[in-house]
């Protein structure tokens, strides 16, 4: 199997397409089968007690899921989740980044379904996990 | 089972506990086993082709969940999602409100379970599902 | 909405489909969007402290969305589930039937969404919560 | 972390507390944070097409989740799974035996949280993923 986009394809994707939030998510590494994506606490994902909030873990493992696809079957932005199931596990350490460890466990004609761990930087049990089933466009 | 806080309650504690996202959410309806919360969709909830994002979905799911069992037991701002699965059904309409239907299925000593329906107003069929556990502080 | 078979039908289809568990259910109400599944409960869904399997809960929660679904698309072998989330919330009453509650809250071309709560025969609070996505043959 | 069971332990624990269904799992290695359970496909598991019952799978990767959690705490038949999520991803091969591949993912003081692939002998992909939260007797 070989990648439709590249690390530099994806950033541009998204910066283009999600200009507002496009930038907040690094890719570090990918693989056909396996996405490490990378994102900076900003104060607005800040919660009570200096926790990050959990609609900003769901959009990491979000936004990783649908990378990992678009690298696989290139540049369609309407390919859409269907489902997701997230375990907020641990609390994540104040002030580190987010890293999210994302492997494509299926690429079917119609469905993809993608698995996720998120870990706090500097922490060695993860924070979350995540399983996302995204419906692709014929 | 009488509620241990009232609409204005809760607006109060969400103003107060989050203030960077406690003025999206509106309590329209409160029961000691069901709730009615609105979000009016803002700019940063879109995303390309008029639809709006899965985390701000995800957000008002959260969020209606955390309500009820606020209402039920008090404001404990400890109680913490441990886990969310949730379905993305249709596409909501542009430019409509959100309208989240939540039930309160369990309410243990440690453990509560509601699931939520969220609509986009003027649309009969439901846009999203969602089911969520809070852990409940002792 | 009308329906393609009628409760008599899916007792039929599940009989001669499934003779190994066909006969555990039984359909006791059905519109186009709700039904209503008994299962009485056997010795071999039993377990230690007399409490009934997950698996015999998650089964019958799988049929219930299963037959609501043929009801409306007709008798299609085929249709797959692909996700389910299943919430265990309480111990089912000893020796009492269990009755699912199916909802059909989606029905499109390619994948059908249903929730069901299941209920301990004489318990008003439910004993699970599941929500489960088919995949429809084209 | 040492463990508290090792795998003849658990296949005792297996036989004695679970007479009906204990044999049918057979657990192939076990470290504190993984475990590798086999299941044997019998007559009783089987759908039409050749393909293998959900509740089947179901079954195996709550058993995997409950032995890699006893293995750590020790023998209390009282934990009892409080969530699951499954996604189904492809048809098993037929006649061949199912072996999961479990990882305990949390083991705090009131929950535990596991996930699971499942793979048919001789395929490489995985048939089926599933997370699983258990309570944890105090």
């Amino acid at each position: 199997m070989t990648l439709k986009m590249d690390i530099a394809d994806l950033h541009g994707f998204l910066a283009e397409t999600f200009p507002q939030v496009g930038t907040d998510f690094i890719v570090d590494a990918l693989t056909p089968a396996a996405i490490t994506v990378h994102m900076p606490v900003a104060d607005r994902h800040m919660r009570p007690g200096g926790t990050i909030s959990g609609p900003a873990m769901f959009a990491l493992a979000d936004v990783t899921a649908y990378l990992i696809i678009l690298a696989n079957i290139g540049p369609r932005a309407l390919a859409v989740t269907t489902n997701c199931s997230i375990d907020f596990m641990r609390k994540p350490a104040a002030g580190q980044m987010l890293i999210c460890e994302g492997r494509l466990l299926k690429l079917g004609r119609a469905l993809a379904v993608v698995d996720a761990l998120i870990y706090s930087a500097g922490q060695a049990a993860p924070v979350a996990r995540a399983s996302l089933t995204y419906s692709l466009p014929k």
